[in-house]
């Protein structure tokens, strides 16, 4: 079992309402050191064995059509994770 | 400026059911390879400097309280990113 780890972010030039009210949440809260937020999605995909370099294209493929809207998000990153981490 | 990154799944035991779409999605589409899927949050904080232990402190808190609902979530990782990374 090997785990892949992809992140996906809005661009930055998209309002991120979420980011903004965690921010402002953050603020209230006294936690006045941090600037600002943003908030994406993280996908755990679980692969039945060790991912062969097709399984990651087909990954990276899915990552950029069906995981992130390519209008509006971008994928921060694609990464194997070990088993058991 | 400095970016921490804070990560959010749902605990294993709890149903997700946007990961379960998104795999049944994938599926669909032909990516077979991928036997499960999860989808999680992914918070970009921006500070204006370096992190201070406090800082770090404080975003620790906040990530158990705030970025993450402790009944149903946990946080995977907190990690500092260099800037204009």
């Amino acid at each position: 079992m090997t785990r892949v780890i992809v992140d996906v972010m809005l661009k930055p030039e998209i309002l991120d309402p979420q980011g903004k009210a965690v921010k402002a949440a953050l603020s209230r809260l006294g936690y006045a050191g941090i600037a600002d937020a943003r908030q994406g999605k993280r996908f755990e995909l679980t692969l039945a064995g060790e991912p062969t370099p097709a399984d990651m294209e087909a990954i990276r493929e899915a990552a950029a059509s069906v995981l992130s809207n390519p209008v509006i998000e971008y994928v921060v990153d694609i990464r194997v994770e070990a088993a058991g981490q």
